[in-house]
Parts: C-alpha cells; sequence; structure tokens
C-alpha cells in the first residue's frame, strides 16, 4: 500500500516538499476491523491549519506520519460482521490507497443513492452538511434574505448558493477568483450576480451587485471579503464564520475588518462553526439535498484528480482556488 | 431657559468649541404638553457618533440646535391630566435646563423609589439596562462563566461586573484606564480582578488574569481589547458588543481584531446590540436590579458635574475617561 506523509511543516504557502510519498506492506485487519480499498478521498481548506503545530478544533498532523481525512471506499477485507466485503464505507482514513480501521469507525453507505461516489465527500458529505448548518443554523438564513457568499464556486460556496436560492433568497451573490468561476456561477448555479475578487475591490464590487446591502453573508474567505460584507449588511444581518482561506497560507495576521464596530450599530451576529459539532442534522440535510439532487435541482460539480501520487498537488492547486467545486482524489 | 448646541461638527476629538451655551425665553407647553425643570441629564458615549454627520441607529445633531439626551425632571407647568404639576419625569430633552415635551414622550416615575434621581439616569435606567440585556441575553450569561467587561469602572461596566458576580460568575475581571479604578473594581465593586490597560498590552494582562480563558467578553472599548478577548475567549465563547470608545474619536479604522478568524475553530459568537431595541426587558430588570440595590449587594457610583454651562466638559472628561460610573450634570 502507499500513504502520503507529511514531510515538513509548511510556513507560509505550502510546496510538493512539505509531502513525501512512502510504500509499505497491506497490513491485515484486526479484530472487529476491515481493510478498505479507497476509491476517492477529499482535500480540504481546513488541512492547512492541520500542517501547522498548533493545537486546534482538530489535532495537527504529525511529521513522518501519514495524513488523514474523509476517504470512501470498498471493504476487500473483514473482520466485523455488521461491514461484511463488498460494503461501501465512508471513513477518515484518506491520504491512502488502502486503509485499516475499525467497523466502529467507518460508516456503510448505499452507493446507488448518490450519482457517484465521490458525491458522499461533496455534496452529500460534510461538505454539503457544512453549507447547510452555515447557511440555515447558523447564519439564520429566513426566504427573502439577500445572500453573499465569498468563496462562492467553491466545495461549500457552490451549495450554500444553490440552497439559498432553493429556499427563497430574493437575490443570491457569489464571489469567486476567475472569470470562468463567475460564469459558472451564474449560467450554471443560478446566481443572480457574481463577481471576480481581482478584477476590483471586493467592497465597491459588493456595493455593485448588492446597492440595497445584504442580510446573509457565509464567510469562506476572510480578510478583505468580510470587511466588505461587514460595509453592506442591513440592521440585524447574520455572518456565519465558516472559513478564512485568505489568509491560511499567510505569516501574518491581516489587518482586518476594520469596520467590525459597525456591528454594535447594526446589531450584527457574527458566529463561527465547525460542522463536526452539528451532526445531528444529518438526516434532515440528506433528506433536503439529496431530493434536490434527484430531481435534478441541484448541481454537484466536482474536480477530480487521479492517483494517490497526485494528492499533494490537488491540495496545493485547492489553496491556489484550481478547483471549480468539490476536489477529490480519484484512486485505485 | 438655557441650552447647548452643537456649534460644529468634531473631526477626532470634540473639544469645547464644538458646543455654545444659548439663553431663550422659557417656553410655555402646548396642548397635551408639560413643562419640566431638568434635575439630571446624561451624558454618554454614543453621543459622540450622532455628533457626525452620518445616518445610523439614531438621527445625528444638527448644528446650531439643542443636543438631546436622557434626562429626568419635576413638571412645573401642565396642559395633561396624567402627567401632573410636581410629578417626576424622565425623557429625552436633556442638554437644557427647561424643556417643553408631549406627555406621551415622559415616563412618570417615583422618585422615593431609587436612591437619587440620577440613578434613573444610571444604574436603574437605560445604562443599567444595556448591561443587563448585554451580559444576559446577548451574551448568553450562565453561572459560572469567567466574564471580562472592558470599560469596567464605567456607566456601564461597572454594573456588568456586578450583574456578573451577583448571578454567579466563576470570576469576574475588568480593564479600566487609572489605577485608582482598578482599585475601586476590586475593593468596591467585588471584581476577582481588575487591570490598568495602559500599563501593559491587554492581551498580556488579561492571560495573566484567566489563565484559563475567559467564556463572556462585554465590549465596551473594541480595538487592542476586542483582539485580546477573542485570544483569550474559550469554546464556544461569547461577546457582547457595546461600545467601542477606544476609536470614536479616531479619524481612521483601527486594524485589530486582526485574530477574527479564531473565531471559527472557538465557534464564537459575536453579537452587536443597541439598547433601544430590548425595552421589553425593563420588568426583570427593575424588579432583579432595583432588589439589588435595595439590599445593598449592588453600588451605583457617579459623577456628578454642577450646572448646564459645564454640561459640554463633562461630556468631554467621559471621552477622556474621567468618570467612575455614570457621568451625570446636576441641574438647577
Amino acid at each position: 500500500m502507499q500513504e502520503i506523509r507529511l514531510a515538513s511543516r509548511p510556513t507560509g504557502w505550502p510546496t510538493a516538499d512539505n509531502f513525501e510519498l512512502a510504500e509499505l506492506p497491506t497490513p491485515a485487519p484486526g479484530p472487529g476491523q476491515v481493510l478498505i480499498r479507497n476509491r476517492f478521498m477529499s482535500v480540504d481548506p481546513y488541512m492547512r491549519g492541520r500542517m501547522n503545530d498548533v493545537e486546534s478544533y482538530v489535532a495537527p498532523f504529525e511529521i513522518g506520519k501519514a495524513l488523514d481525512g474523509a476517504a470512501i471506499g470498498e471493504v476487500v477485507a473483514s473482520n466485523a460482521e455488521q461491514v461484511p466485503v463488498g460494503a461501501t464505507v465512508l471513513h477518515g482514513l484518506g491520504w491512502r490507497d488502502f486503509a485499516v480501521a475499525d467497523a466502529a469507525h467507518v460508516r456503510v453507505v448505499d452507493p446507488a443513492a448518490a450519482p457517484t461516489l465521490s458525491a458522499y465527500l461533496g455534496l452529500l458529505g460534510m461538505t454539503g452538511l457544512t453549507a447547510y448548518v452555515g447557511l440555515l443554523d447558523i447564519a439564520q438564513f429566513r426566504a427573502g434574505d439577500v445572500v453573499f457568499v465569498s468563496g462562492a464556486a467553491g466545495a461549500v460556496g457552490s451549495v450554500v448558493g444553490q440552497i439559498a436560492r432553493l429556499r427563497g433568497a430574493k437575490r443570491v451573490i457569489g464571489s469567486a477568483g476567475s472569470a470562468e468561476k463567475v460564469r459558472h456561477l451564474v449560467d450554471d448555479l443560478g446566481f443572480d450576480a457574481a463577481f471576480n475578487y481581482k478584477d476590483a475591490p471586493v467592497r465597491q464590487q459588493l456595493r455593485d451587485a448588492a446597492p440595497d446591502g445584504i442580510d446573509v453573508y457565509f464567510d469562506n474567505v476572510g480578510g478583505d471579503h468580510l470587511e466588505a460584507a461587514i460595509g453592506s449588511l442591513n440592521k440585524f444581518g447574520r455572518v456565519a464564520l465558516c472559513g478564512a482561506i485568505a489568509q491560511y497560507n499567510e505569516t501574518s495576521a491581516p489587518a482586518t475588518p476594520r469596520n467590525l464596530a459597525l456591528a454594535i450599530g447594526k446589531e450584527l451576529n457574527l458566529r463561527g462553526f465547525i460542522v463536526g459539532n452539528h451532526r445531528d442534522r444529518m438526516p434532515e440535510f440528506v433528506a433536503e439535498v439529496g431530493g434536490w439532487l434527484r430531481a435534478g435541482e441541484i448541481e454537484s460539480r466536482e474536480t477530480v484528480v487521479e492517483g494517490l501520487a497526485a494528492a499533494p498537488e490537488a491540495f496545493l492547486g485547492l489553496m491556489r482556488g484550481e478547483n471549480t467545486g468539490k476536489m477529490v482524489v480519484k484512486l485505485g
């Protein structure tokens, strides 16, 4: 089997040198364990934080050991009755082609219930749940709201915008980093407006796109995007603080938002969240989003990279914003 | 009668030149109106914002016209049965010694129910309600929380700290701007710890005072205080954004907090509020805080300035932090 290990901790932007591919004997499952042949693994922005030697809501990766993260695969050997050979399972041991996991730590899923196996890592997985919980529970979205989402062509942002549209937003606005992504948001995903944040200051482009202000901001970016959103938020506006990809690779803290004191008079509510503490919403999420997916009302674009050896490059591409929709690595 | 008018709009720190004292004939009350002889008027930090020509949650003051704000006085002439001569009334026409008000816009209070009339502007008025709503409803204080409040020797902050103590905080920490205020917080108001923010970086002093972190931050200051609090907040910490006095007189926006992205992993909730939208809490507030006051469990320190002509200087002193507790002007 092969696995990707953290060779060294990046300072600032990570590079290929921070990763190494290792080969080792495929292990046999112990009692109560299963051997999984991985089919897809996820690369996610939050993994950048785990490359730093900082205690956070998840433990840091360790140098010289395999990275981990969400993956889906097939059971090829089993010492656990409830997870037989042939079962398709979701689990947390990505960044390797074979994985031995405790049967209690995997979730058996129905491969026929999704358009592709990789959807369980994206639209129908924690990525989609992040969008759902952040928009509906954290930002308390209500029909009639004007919604702005940054990183809107990304895995989470693209789902946020579509849920807002399907749930009756007055107007959905997205920012992204290329003209092609902006076109995708408007033409394919049904955003009412979108802009390329590289074209002009976010503050100005957001004002043009939302002349009457916004009610909800779903933040995947931080920095200038958050400052612009605070400026455009209406009275009683709400912010879901989900990510801050603009600053994950910076070595000094950003000097934004400078206008946070506006939150007093506007009576804004800004709330950070981690999807892991909201797993109880999975059944409602799967029912509602799964229904939209079967009805063809929601699109699940993915950017697929082939082969475990390319996983570091997939992650680096994600950091640079090269993906549209969920970035996954196809294995085996 | 005399009144204080806005002579010009301040840029940065206000000065005495921004105010002018005017004399005019005492008006007679019209139908449904009362003439009030003011006894006390309030000066409050939010008034600084109204001196700018910016639409906010209250309209800006107008150049050449009297300022306004909370005041309490006695009715000396009345054309309204429900508000007779001799009644003590709370109303919004401060910054003058006599005021004509619609009877519908004044609130009759019992002067015997408070230790001094001025308490209706401070502990038992909107100032106390601000502390009560901000701590209990906005920051969702719970017994056992570690609470940090900035501007802790001020009108709102001193009440926040005492309510937190009386409601069962694990530890109450305050910041203030002089050694004497720090002593007052610990010796007179029962704070567990306090520090002078001018002595050393807030971040460092807060860490020393709360080595296990804080659960609630009540923000009256903004800037470096808010950044330090975000750094010290524990998982699921809550922030009531009430004021930002550190920046009201600055001409450029502060480059803090630089660490707002920590709110994601810590799942923090930051919420701005204006007390005016929470008047429905007045009955519970008066019952609970009034009870503490009668039992001698809460202290209501005031800084009293004498005479309408001194009102601008009282306001400027408030901006400079010269008050301990509520700053009021005694009239007549």
